[in-house]
Formats: C-alpha cells, structure tokens, sequence
C-alpha cells in the first residue's frame, strides 16, 4: 500500500491528503437542512449531512490528490449512524480511486491492538468466514503502550499489505509536555521515532517502509531530525494551514527526491468557503473552493520543494 | 459519577469491575450456533453471540459488582454490527444498575478529543436537539498529547458528572519502553500521575476526584508510589488475573479505607468456565463460572485488605 501511496503522489504531483474531519459547524446550511429534512434532527439526520458534504468534496478533488484522512472520531460522536457515514465514506474514496488513512489513533494491549488492527485494516473470522469491517488502508497509531501495542498493527500491515502511521510528534500545542522530555539528554519523540524505524525495518515496499510516523508541520526542526531518525519512514504531516503550518516549513519533512512525506489539510480544505480568499465561491459552492484551497496547497508544497531543489 | 461508583463498591463490598472482553474464543459454541442460525455466519452474526454472551454474564453477576468495562476494540472489530452491541450492552448494563466503564483508550488534539467526550460520555447537537450516543459513566484516556488531548474529556467530565481514567501506566509487559523512561532522574509515568493529580484538582466528588488513573496490577511497587503521588484519584487496576497480579499484589494501589481503587477482570471472569477450577460448571453453565470467579476474586482482594488492615 505504500507504494500504490508513492505511485498516486508521482501522479498527482501533490504529497497531499485532505482531511475528511466534517465538523456540523463547517457543513453548508442547505446541506444540513435537506439532511434534517429527510432524517429529523437526529443521528441519522447528522450522518446524512456528513455523507453529503464528505461525497460532494471527494467528488470535486478526488483527481487532484492521492488519499484523503477521515478522523474517526467526527464520526463517532454520532454513534452508530455517524459510524455509518465513516464507512461509507470510506468505500466511496476507494471507488474514486483514492488511498484511505484511517486517523484512529488506537493503541491497546496485545490482544487488544490486534483486535483494532483486524477491524480496521485486516479481517475478522466468524465461523468459517471472514469479513473486512472497516477496511482502510492505512491507520494512525499510539505508541504509549510500547512494543506490543504497536506489533499487531504491524503484523497485520505484513499480511494484508496495508500501513500504519505512528504518533511520533503530535501537532498540538500541549504535544511537548510529555513528547518532548528529555530521556538521557534526548526527547521522547526521538527515541519513539527510533522505535518506528526499527519495527518498520522489515516492513520496506520498494523505497519506503509502510510503518510511517506522525510528525506535526507546526514543529518544522523536529521534522529535520525526524526525517535523519526515521529515513525509511513516511511522515504524515498535520498541522498545515488552520494549525499554522506553512509550505516552507515543511520541506525538511521530504527528502531531497521529493517524497518521504504527505501532507495533511482538514479544515483548510474541506471549510475554505469559510476564508476569505475562497469566499467568493459562495456556501452553495463549497466543494469548488475545496478544490481552489487543494490547488494552492498543492502549489505552495511544491514551490517550497522546488525552491529547495 | 465517581460518588455513584463509590457508594456501589460500598454496597457489593467488591472493588471489582468484570470486563466484558467477549473474544470469539471466549464465547462457548452453543452460543455461537444459535447466533449463526438466526444470522448467519456474519457480523450480525457474530454480534448476536457476543451481546447474548454478555447478557448472560451480567445476569448472574451484576449483584455482586459495582461496574463493568466493555473494551470496545472487541466490539469495533466486528464493525458495525459490532458496535451495535457494544451500545446494547452499555444500555443493557445501566438497566442492571451497573457503572459502566467504556475502555476506549481514545486522545487526540482538542477539538477531536472534544468530539470523542461528545459521544462517549457526553452530548452531541444536532439541529435543535442533543443526543447522548454511547452514553458510558467513565472512559480510559490515553495522554501521550498531553493536557490539551485530555482536557477536552474533563470539561465534558464535568458538565455531565462523568469521569475517566488515564492512562499513567499499563500491566502490558511493553508498557515500560516509554513509560519508564527516566526524565530528570523519574520514569515518565510518575510525570503523567503528577498531571492526572493536576487535572483532577478541581474534579471533586465527595471524597475522590472523577479524572482517575489506570495502573496496571503487574506492576505493584509502581502502584504503591502512584497511589502517594495521585492521593485523591481513583486507579483502574487491568491485569489481575490471567495477566498475573495477585490479590496481595493489590493491597497498595488502595487507601487505608479500603477505597481508592477498582480492580478489573477479565478473561479471568468471563472465560472462567475453561479454567480448571470452574471446569465443573460446564460450557453450558459458563456465566455461573464468571459468578463464582467473581466470588473468588472479591473474596481474594477483600481478605489481602483486611490481612494488611
């Protein structure tokens, strides 16, 4: 999966993932209302109104990215209906041709873990069957736990050829007050990055391990060291856009061939009608300045690479 | 909420809480057969048998215990028809009068951790209404993005008299590669009870705050300075059992008042017919084994209490 990640990026010409996080707050008026109108003002109703504006912007981008990052928990908090939507939205992104990070953030126990990675990335047994519940292809995972939370995600990545995303350093503005203790004069965040290169080691696609980390764009230095600790690993990059990232602060996350990193905007993307420069759109054309905000993202990474080469 | 789970653990004289872990193997056949027939062997299917699994377990145990704790990566993996039975059995488990402690281990940037409160112990807005979508009394919380990937769930904590328990240390045999790194001469778990203290401050119920801590029942000696660092949090112990902590293991992670912590089980409770000692019961009689494990279990952690009183 990480090289049909890598190939998708060579196409697209954009290391870029958009962030499929459909807060009620950044879903248009006449979205929600048709939504409310044919559901009620229910779980259902607010599932709808996520189906309808995720699909509207996977339908105006889809050609111009690689892979799209639904974070769960916008789901979740819908309950089962809004779990629903999740899945939904995963299928469709995969009918669209593109490459689906599920942001999870698990991490458990052993048994535990491995019961996480079976429903999202692997498959299940019940009887003499067996079932793909969610069915993403690559997941962001926690690595508190240590080794053996993190090994079942990456047992089941061999098998099913899929990937995970370990949390390295998060993008937060708190992420430091445990991240960044020091541990024999070295930052946790170090030493967990040491822990991802070596469980992806024997992980590798063609260039790459497909046990990637996360690395927030809103802390660009550590990205440098990072990018040195981890040098199979792909970087997932939160941060840019609403959090403060910025094209030029992210080129130290690539390497000099231009890969090794994608890139995520949410809110950017999915609620640029709601920024100024995209207002012109209009609410009702909301996905069209979904698709403008990819354009410029897009543009801004790769001038920042270019100018770098 | 924590007053509530107090005055239970007073009553049943069992700091106990049975985790409802229902692995497919756990589960005897002619639960499993009957399911499969009525839905095939499909996620239903296998949904049916965990949630009729569950129900049996907490009919013949929910008088002697204050609480459960579903881990609902056992439910997750079955999709959704999995997490159908998830909610069933949190609904199922209040009808019994029982606190229900969801192990949902979740934490993340603010507002997805504020989504993730939204719909595990809080409310969600749809429209004009609110709805309560998972509805547990407590979630586990893992902090590795610090205050502002916690704070989120103690705000909704607060709001709804709800509470959760942190992760500061877990009984995995892993759980020491990061946790126990020593940052200024102090393993990092100490650092993260220190924080769970801070958090809870303001969090008081009558005599313990709601924002408490998990630490694993493997790791007594950690347990004994975690209950002087954190004084007023309730511990969430995972780990007795077959994860092999002991009654007299246990005996520091609580106050002198025989208060202060909560002592889960889980395969040791709900597999308990494939023991040795509960083999009499039979396959059939399954959820009379987890009552007598229940029995057991209460009576080893209340005699380690008095022997040490």
């Amino acid at each position: 999966m990480i090289d049909r990640l890598i190939e998708k990026i060579e196409q697209t010409h954009a290391p870029i993932v958009v962030g499929l996080d459909p807060m009620m707050g950044y879903i248009p008026e006449h979205i929600q209302k048709k939504a409310f109108e044919e559901h009620g003002e229910t779980l259902e109703g607010a599932a709808e109104a996520i189906w309808q504006f995720n699909k509207e912007i996977v339908d105006h981008t889809h050609d111009l990215i690689p892979a799209v990052k639904p974070q769960v928990a916008m789901y979740e908090q819908f309950g089962i209906p809004g779990l629903q939507a999740f899945k939904k939205t995963v299928d469709y992104c995969h009918e669209k041709g593109l490459v689906v990070i599920g942001d999870i953030k698990r991490g458990d126990i052993g048994s535990t873990s491995a019961a996480y990675a079976a429903g999202h990335i692997g498959k299940v047994q019940v009887g003499s069957k067996t079932y793909a519940p969610f069915e993403e292809d690559f997941v962001t995972v926690n690595p508190y736990l240590g080794t053996d939370g993190v090994k079942p995600f990456v047992d089941v990545c061999r098998e099913q050829k899929k990937g995970v995303f370990v949390l390295v350093k998060t993008s937060n503005p708190s992420s430091g007050e445990f991240q960044d203790r020091l541990v024999d004069g070295r930052p946790l965040y170090e030493l967990v990055g040491e822990k991802v290169a070596e469980w992806g080691k024997d992980c590798m696609g063609k260039d790459y391990s497909y046990i990637g980390a996360v690395v927030g764009a809103t802390y660009p230095e550590m990205g440098k060291v990072l990018r040195q600790i981890m040098p199979k690993s792909f970087i997932l990059v939160p941060g840019y856009g609403a959090q403060g990232g910025k094209g030029e602060d992210l080129v130290h996350f690539f390497h000099e061939d231009g890969l090794g990193a994608i890139v995520n905007s949410s809110r950017g993307i999915i609620a640029a009608y709601k920024q100024e420069q995209y207002a012109k759109f209009g609410e009702e054309h909301f996905a069209e300045a979904s698709r403008a905000a990819v354009e410029a993202m897009a543009k801004d990474i790769g001038d920042a690479l270019a100018k770098r080469g």
